[in-house]
């Protein structure tokens, strides 16, 4: 039989839409005794304590850490093991440490070695978000039927490691456990490439005005249901370029490589390979699996 | 005072989703006397007839066109200028012909000397579609808040260009008038090179799947998303790279110059330089107009 689940308290580190969302999901669902939030900024921390999302809260790490049996941080992911640093001396005995990074090896390079003996660090990304962020877009049902990743390391504690997965199985979530590095060639591969081009389709697009023809009068629609994730956060993603830089670079390459070989079949009127070379992509694209996991727009029932 | 806008016969030249919704929309505007179908696949054409799309079909193009006042090629691209010689002689004095090709200067340069002397041909683009294609996906609402986009030459009749502009504008379309070349231009930015973009985009992360690494099962949501566009017909595709292949090869360039620029800025850790970049992006990206045009998707209210 399993233990209950149960937090007598809970630390977040970021009280914005992904941790937010947790906070809400652990209060529901009575996983939690009580909830601080902690972070930077005082208005978001009021605003998650006037809501309900957060018992209390401090922007003091250490205050805010000190005996909390669940730390999550929820933070950019650039700033996580800045904030695990700060917050390592006040941990309990038994804690246990999880971020929500876009990116798995960086961080676990940089956060593992600072884990004291019986203080336990748990990497997860949970596959969900919406374009909104801040405690107010935060909502329980975010991670319902989504994908959380966890890459749990030769280090990692596996009875942590199972806590871990039964908070993201209470949010609703599919827990599916990879190692790290193939976790940041997946992310790159199916999230980070693409963002990588929706910036670099608006900004072509753009030159083009400046030749004097009016693209983007006419960009309505289509081109802007396909650059939608361009209007994502441009500081998030310019830290997750520079932690998963060589799997987004070489994922970039391999996109170069293929855009480029298109480009000669056309170029050479080879009409035949081209429409091979869609042919083949066309069916790839047909055969995805409906929606469940990686996914960066607000879910439906929202 | 307007003449009163009327077709004793209209002829419609493949009767799919984009020559079938027009036709439809001008028989409940009671702007047609007879609407024909002409077209190569039988079954098509009964079912046409079936639906009240059409009230008679032929696959024979001279008994097709014989009388016709108003003749819709709606056939793909490539086949355009080859229907219209075929049509050609069996046109009667004062015929407007108008085709619906996403490309324009090359049906254009095709088309144009073909022409007898008292018949009209007037080019267009209306910029709708879905993903559906035959008679049975055809409905009266697809023009409806779209742009039609006319392009018409220093040969165009003024007369014609109105009548066709006319019918367009019943059909609930906003029409544009445009330079064939600068229309090829937009379509190549807006349009062509999107889906050049997502179907390399899918190719490239099918590759990732030789490799051993499972990526496409986490493309559920935001990449599936992404490269809806790279599940458009591989025949029509192709078919536009070879007609607007100059513009369509100097966008992928342009965006290849701009990728490559990015992927240098993420290389060098250029964090500043990636912010900037994504920040331009975003800031055109969240300016774009609200959907009024371009659009491959099936209109909302269908």
């Amino acid at each position: 039989m399993e233990d209950t689940l149960f937090f007598k308290k809970v630390a977040v580190i970021g009280v914005g839409l992904i941790g937010g969302s947790l906070a809400i999901v652990l209060r529901q669902k009575g996983l939690a005794g009580s909830i601080t939030g902690i972070g930077r900024g005082l208005s978001n921390l009021q605003t998650a304590k006037r809501l309900g999302v957060v018992d209390d809260y401090t922007q003091d790490i250490a205050e805010g850490v000190r005996d909390a049996d669940l730390i999550i941080v929820a933070t950019p992911v650039l700033k996580i093991s800045e904030t695990v640093r700060k917050a390592v001396p006040f941990l309990k005995q038994g804690a246990i440490i999880t971020d929500a990074g876009s990116v798995k090896k960086a961080v676990i390079d940089e956060v593992e070695p600072l884990m004291p003996e019986g203080v336990h660090f748990i990497p997860g990304h949970p596959i969900a978000g919406t374009e909104h962020s801040g405690v107010e877009a935060a909502f329980p049902e975010l991670y319902v039927n989504r994908v959380c990743i966890l890459t749990p390391t030769d280090k990692t504690d596996t009875w942590a490691l199972d806590i871990v997965k039964r908070v993201w199985e209470a949010a609703g979530s599919r827990v599916v456990m990879m190692n790290p590095v193939t976790h940041d060639k997946i992310l790159a591969a199916v999230s980070h490439l693409p963002h990588m081009i929706a910036y670099t389709l608006v900004n072509t697009v753009a030159d083009v005005e400046k030749t004097g023809v009016d693209a983007l009068s006419f960009s309505a629609g289509g081109f802007k249901d396909f650059t939608r994730i361009a209007s994502s956060s441009p500081e998030m993603w310019s830290d997750i370029c520079s932690m998963n830089r060589d799997s987004i670079v070489k994922m970039i390459e391999a996109f170069q490589r293929r855009l480029e070989g298109l480009k000669r079949l056309i170029q050479d009127s080879d009409l035949k390979g081209v429409k091979e070379d869609f042919e083949r992509a066309k069916k790839v694209r047909d055969s995805l699996p409906e929606r469940t996991s990686v996914n960066n727009k607000v879910s439906e029932d929202k």
